[in-house]
């Protein structure tokens, strides 16, 4: 087996840290406590170890191939998604009154991950159905509803999510996409899309695309931009496929990794015009978008935390096989397995750490957006939702910057032969080096986190959360351990850290906005480096707890020490980052735009 | 033009921090002078620009391959590797009675950083053959010398070193090889050899192959293991190739990256046994191939610079081109290119100051080697040896994995695009990550860094050249400028946590080995950062001075905005790594090991 979905992990951190149990207290999720938690994940974990974690690799080996406008799709994956779809796995987190399930986005986030620790590439397609499926239920008219989530959901259809133009990459005021009205109410629409994640493929009967594109005479910038939905064949008044539409896929990307999952080149309009209907109103698209957008961008985080941990489970096998030299410390009398030796120990729980870490900030993430969308009351949603938005950015950028040194070490403790790609491990690192970039770069995410997120309130939500961590190093420095009062000195110099960085951001942004955001992204990772020290600090606690009650002792000893490696090294790392962004902001303008 | 070679910044390198000047006074170097220096440089930039850069992305797309027993190069890098020997490039740094130029170590690193900027999978067939080249220079019997190093000087023949084994990679006592002596005095060779650059290939006539093996009865372990040359075609006693050897390439490896390079699975002796030669004593083989390999692990971290430097160029190239977005401090008034917004040139800087760190600290660990092997003064010589041992594990690991940083960074600043094969960004991130694998991992580096380097003298290496850094931090202090007070702060801080690590590692190892080598790593990335931020608070001191002169006021205004940057965003990762080394050795074994 190449993938062992980390069921008891997962259970840990919705029971420890996201508190399921609580979620269950909200009517919407009465059922959704730990058994059918556990329940569902065992289900979930079964299909990705034994269906599309094999497929993996054949993915990377035998990508996706455009064919005379055709996407045929890696051997094996058509099978497997009719199996994620029949399983009902699509619809897991979509209300049941179009077909799903309903569940916490919590569980959802766990059974998210092992889809994409099973198969990047192949997660994608559900990922971006997700996405479209958020969009329309919350801007979509009931009759768009209706039409498209529960083919949706059925995994009949899927969908896809049309932003990116040659010209318009992270700057979407440029898109130039036009669209038409017609006397019928409806759109023609005509221009190119790039980068369109499953924009064409073989999996499904249709493919809805929305597509961001301006009105004529529409404003210009982000102001005129609209959202439309198009699908790949028109859609008959009774559910039925009727004609073909007037979009195409001109070719597909040949890329560095994710080479299973098609990235398309979309031509709409070529002949006579793509017929689209609006989503909600004209020139609100980009507000719709971003719906669409922050699920993606916490699942893409996700993805992150799922190819970290897949790669860690491939390093921790070859390091367990592989016999190479004696231990420094003479504790076997010949050569022995690499994992006896310090630094390959380093290198491992340097992958195991940040995954945990960043796999709980989701989990509590997760739960954090049930209770906003779901408790009864109005002041938990609120403050549950300043904290959920808060954390997308990190969750997004942290888990996929981290995935970067995750899997990259993965390929460095197989030595030489992790540079063979028969291997496996450097797919990983291949594959990972995208989720820094696809649904807003961490630069990106680092805006968000500096403009919306800390600067609009006056670091107002920061602050609360850091009166939180607080909450949480007494509760440390009340332990008796080594381990909690020393994490709670680590937490305490990283809050603190934290509180002086957001300080700066909050009042400096508008009078220095070059000094400010010149240390977006070292902010971005100092904070996601807290919030998952964070909750792996909370995790400690949970495990001395449940030690002394005699609970599953091997698994919560475990956690106790990944959490100090965790306090030891990946929180150490906040001060540096401080100084380099309080100390660092004129620096790293000074050079002259000639001298480069 | 894809690389524009930095031959203002090696020349400032040579001139203000390797003191090439000193150098002519040493009486093999009379004539290296500067002068020479620039007239070296500026040739060897032009057939590298034109002739060498442009085959890199072919290298990539059309790799080297294997057809019955032969490797068929990339198309256009034989008739490169005939331009580069035919200007002498091989001989560079080998004395004149074989053919070489004798030129300066220091010379020849900057001309190695342009060939392995220019193509790395090139670059690789060269760096072996000098590697082969000295270790016949210095453990070779004066037969050996006069009918294997002028061929290899001329480039009809190429060298290679056979270390690796299915079951030896970096454990090298696993050499199981075996050589039979023969009455002639020649042994037959029998064994699998792996990873075995350019260990066949259509670009030379012959094939110097440096074998690894164990004479019949030799002892165990490393003490038993000898070093043969085993050429392709046997050598005739008037220099004429004689016989094919018994020596073939089964396959090559399908690779990450340096896809041009091929790596060859060497079987010996399949045939009746591959003719060997013995180089210097039975059971010293080890010692004669740590020669090689010093030599290729300075090497190996000057393609770390060179990989850096190459990717750096591209990011500029497409950040100036990109235009995407109104930068946030409104200095534009619409859309302008990626290199106005912040994160983007932090992106840039943190790739040029790495870039430019390791290359000062490269040049300067250069120009210690000269004065070890050639100063008249004793002393002198056995100073700059132990500088230069010290330093050969961080040029070599350091460079290497910030490399990867830089790597990565590059394909970032690029976006979506970078993750398309044909931008060429991933290139050089997929090239990359086998730097910090081959000719020693980055831990086996580090290993070197505690065990030969620091812990044998108990540190007093280390502490000499912290006490050269301190007087740097003094004629900082004493310029007035901001930007040197700053610089005087943090090299002061940094070279204060390398005392404090030093002493760690010297006061602990032998007693507590476990809990150094866990650190071992993030020794050497502490160590490799000041060492590269000290040569960078020399370079901003000669800056200063030069402006004060009026000599080329942009390019030294230049150089000190680099240097600033180092000192507020990579020296400033220093104290992290200080704690993760003197307080996180215990955590890093932490975790039992059936919990992994």
């Amino acid at each position: 087996m190449t993938y062992r979905a980390p069921v008891k992990d997962f259970m840990f951190g919705l029971k420890e840290l996201a508190g399921l149990d609580q979620l269950t207290q909200i009517p919407a999720f009465e059922e959704a406590g730990l058994e059918t938690a556990a329940a569902v994940l065992e289900e979930c974990a079964r299909l990705n170890e034994n269906v599309v974690a094999p497929l993996n690799w054949d993915g990377d080996q035998k990508p996706s191939f455009w064919k005379a406008g055709q996407v045929i799709t890696t051997p094996g994956f058509k099978d497997a998604f009719k199996q994620f779809v029949d399983g009902g796995w699509q619809g897991l987190q979509h209300p049941p009154e179009f077909g799903g399930q309903g569940l916490p986005k919590a569980i959802g986030a766990a059974c998210i991950e092992m889809l994409n620790s099973a198969n990047l590439s192949f997660a994608l397609c559900p990922l971006l159905t997700d996405g479209a499926i958020e969009a329309l239920l919350t801007a979509g008219s009931d009759e768009q509803k209706a039409t498209y989530i529960p083919p949706m959901i059925e995994g009949r259809w899927t969908g896809t999510m049309n932003l990116t133009e040659p010209q318009a990459g992270s700057d979407l005021a440029a898109v130039r996409t036009r669209a038409e009205p017609q006397a019928d109410g409806t759109y023609k629409i005509f221009g190119t899309k790039i980068f369109i994640t499953y924009g064409e493929h073989d999996m499904a009967e249709n493919i809805v695309h929305l597509v961001l594109a301006r009105v004529v005479g529409a404003p210009e910038g982000v102001k005129g931009i609209s959202l439309f939905i198009v699908p790949k064949f028109m859609v008959n008044a009774d559910g039925s496929l009727g004609e073909r539409n007037d979009v195409h896929c001109v070719s597909i990307e040949h890329k560095l990794g994710i080479k299973a999952s098609p990235t398309a080149v979309l031509q709409y309009g070529d002949h006579g015009g793509a017929v689209g209907t609006l989503i909600g109103q004209e020139n609100r698209g980009l507000e719709y978008m971003f719906i669409m957008m922050n699920a993606a961008r916490f699942a893409v985080g996700i993805q992150g935390i799922a190819v970290a941990d897949r790669a860690y489970q491939k390093a921790v096998q070859y390091a367990r096989d592989r016999v190479q030299s004696r231990p420094v410390d003479g504790s076997l009398p010949t050569a022995g397995a690499i994992i006896h030796h310090p630094d390959v120990r380093r290198m491992l729980m340097t992958m195991r750490s940040l995954s945990e870490g960043c796999r709980a900030l989701a989990l509590v993430a997760g739960a954090a957006y049930d209770a906003a969308h779901h408790h009864p009351d109005a002041d938990t949603r609120r403050v549950n939702q300043a904290f959920y938005e808060f954390m997308v950015p990190l969750v997004k950028g942290y888990s996929t910057e981290m995935s970067l040194e995750v899997t990259s070490l993965g390929v460095q403790v197989h030595g030489g032969m992790g540079f063979i790609e028969e291997t496996g491990a450097a797919q990983y690192y291949r594959d990972a080096k995208i989720l820094t970039i696809y649904e807003g770069t961490t630069a990106i995410q680092a805006n968000d986190l500096i403009g919306r997120k800390t600067a609009r309130d006056g670091g107002q939500t920061a602050k609360a959360i850091a009166g939180q961590i607080e909450v949480t190093e007494a509760a440390l420095a009340a332990h008796s351990s080594v381990a909690a009062q020393t994490y709670a000195r680590r937490l305490k110099a990283a809050r603190l850290a934290f509180i002086e960085v957001v300080d700066f951001v909050a009042g400096r942004t508008k009078a220095h906005p070059n000094e400010v955001f010149a240390g977006s992204v070292n902010y971005l990772m100092l904070a996601g480096n807290l919030m998952a020290g964070w909750q792996m600090g909370r995790a400690l606690l949970a495990a001395e707890d449940a030690i002394n009650e005699g609970d599953d002792v091997p698994f919560m000893t475990a956690k106790i020490a990944t959490a100090r490696f965790y306090g030891d090294h990946i929180l150490t790392r906040v001060p540096g980052l401080r100084d380099s962004v309080i100390d660092g902001g004129e620096s790293v303008c000074a050079l002259a735009l000639e001298a480069f």
